[in-house]
Formats: structure tokens, sequence, C-alpha cells
């Protein structure tokens, strides 16, 4: 990995990824990734597995955009109930990665769906050199 | 990395447009454009024409910052009511660059004025090349 | 800016500061400092109070960073009541730097602690030069 290669990306602007009509899943530049807000894919789920679900699918991602769980540079938590906090950091706390541990914020709010009880808003670093990839 | 080449992006330093003494209508840092929560410049209007108002408001401040909506990096909406998703989703959805949507997340949120449905806050990339421009 | 002073940048990584188990105070990445919800230290006090002990939070931790409120990006804050916007805006309004004031968008949530009368998130430049800090 050159410089040359880090600065391409600059060059080469706006990556997107999961690329649909009214978002995208996915946007990079310059080394930063943005995630679009992660939701269940499945509703019918309690809170735990429901936020299990939404960390697998940010470990995804993250790694189709040459990152992970340890470049995470913050995080933001809706939940819907924000008495199921202690619920979901039970499953957080066992997936973060020790000693990277992100900036984090959680707060109430009413999601798209009524099953829904928790959306997380990721945004992470790329590791150096990573080339731009192929959108998906 | 060498003081150098850091100073190199923050000789431009942060750009602010829209200054007022409570809070900018954006900034800009590194090749990215930080916009304030967007709201309706007329508050009595129904849940599309407040989203039309705000998403023109959106391409005439990136205008001005030397991006557009292609490159938008993230957007968060956060509805009065979150049942007005669909109607606003409309008024999205004809506004989006098709193939530049950028990731989303949607949720509900009192806002500062009763009559206020919907708030915007948007980040993008400037363009290549822009250079500093004359702060408004 | 040259591609080789944006490419110098990513080698230093993502620093993190005040880690936990849980959460980080602050990530930084590219010169951008991300800061974690930042809550009243001392549930005890009114809205004026919880404003103005968090925002000598984000001065304390900026300045850590190499960073101060005059170089915020964008500053989201999070009101337990929307009522209490006035309020705290004079706390606000009396502690940014003027001709500086960040983007900023304030909407209504539920927080984490019902004591909590006010969660604000910060984003902010470092400083030019600003070198690899110590993390604390």
């Amino acid at each position: 990995m050159t410089d040359t290669a880090f600065a391409s990306h600059a060059v080469a602007g706006v990556q997107r990824f999961g690329v649909g009509p009214r978002y995208s899943e996915a946007a990079v530049f310059n080394g930063v990734v943005y995630l679009a807000g992660m939701v269940p894919e499945c509703a019918e789920l309690d809170i735990r597995s429901q936020t299990a679900n939404i960390l697998a699918q940010i470990d995804a991602r993250l790694a189709e955009m040459g990152s992970d769980k340890s470049r995470l540079l913050r995080v933001q938590i809706y939940l819907a109930h924000i008495s199921d906090i202690a619920a979901m950091n039970e499953v957080w706390d066992a997936w973060v990665a020790p000693g990277h541990a992100p900036p984090r914020a959680t707060v109430e709010a009413r999601l798209a769906r009524a099953d829904w009880k928790i959306e997380v808003v990721a945004t992470a670093a790329q590791y150096p050199g990573t080339p731009p990839a192929t959108p998906t």
C-alpha cells in the first residue's frame, strides 16, 4: 500500500455500497465509512436478538469495506424503548473489540416500523491501504 | 505522518457558512460538508411541502460549497410523526440522484417548533479540487 | 493539498481517548474528533446547569485532543424535553466562540437516565499539526 493508493480514494470520490433507489447501505469517502441506519432483518425478535442481528450486519458491511469493529469512530443507537438499554448493552458488551470501544450515544426514538426495537448508525475508518472496492 | 502533511489540510482550516450567533448553516473540513439540521422555511406546509422545501435548501447549500446531492455521505431524518414517512419518501424518492442514494436513517423525534414536521441533517463530500469558497 | 498529504493521515490510524469496556469518550481519525454523547456528570441539576456541565466537559475533551470549540464541525443536541430549548440556548449562546458557531441540530429524545435532561454529540477538527496524543 502506498500513499498514492490511499490518495486514490480522494480522487475516486464517493464510493457507495448496496445502492438502492431510496438509500445506500454505505458510502466511503477519504477513508471514512458511513453506514446507513441498520435495522433488524427479522423483526420478530426480542431486543437481544435484534441487537445481535444488527451488529452482525455491521460486521459484514465493514468487512466488505476494508474496516472492522475495531475501527469504529462513532455509533449512534436509537432504541424504541430506552428501557431496553440494559439488555442491548449485554449484547453490545460481548461484541465490542476490547480496547477499541467507540464513542457512543444512545437515545430513545420511535422507529420506522413498530416491531423494530433498535436502529444503529455507525461510522468507521478503513484500514490503511484499502483499495477502492467493487461496489455491491 | 508529518506535521507538514497534516497542516496541508488544515491550512484551509474549518470553513463556515451562514454563520450566526447560535449556529452556522454549514461547516467544511477536509472536503467534507457538515450541514446544520435543516428545517422548513415555512411551517404552514404539509409534510410533502416541508420535505421539498428542505431538500431544495440542501441543494442550494451544497451548490454553494462545491458539492451536490450525488455526493451525500449520510442523511439523518427526524420526523415529528413517523407515520409521515411514506409521504416524505415520495418526495425524497423523486429528489434522489439515481445511483447515488446516500446512507440514511429516519427516526421520530419531537422538533424545536411544533409545526415543523421534519428536520434533515446531511453530510456530503465536496467535489475534488473545490477551492476554499467565500463564506456567506 | 497533495495526494501524499492526504495519505499521511491514514497511516496514523484511529486514536481513542477515555477507553472503557463499553465505549470511549472520543476517537480521532484524519484530523476529525468524534466525541461520545456527553451527559451530565451530576444529574441533580436543572437544564442550565446540566448544559453548562456538558459544555465544560466538551471544552476539556477537545483541549486534550488538540481542538477547541472554535473548531466544531457539528453538534447534535438531544433534549429530554424540547421545551427546555430556550434555557439550554441561553447557556449555549454564552459559550459559543463568536464567529465560529457550529452547524447544530436539536431534537427531543428520552435519554438513558430519567434525570438527564440533555445529551450532546459533538464533532470537531483538530488544529493543524496536532501530534498524535497520548490516549487517556
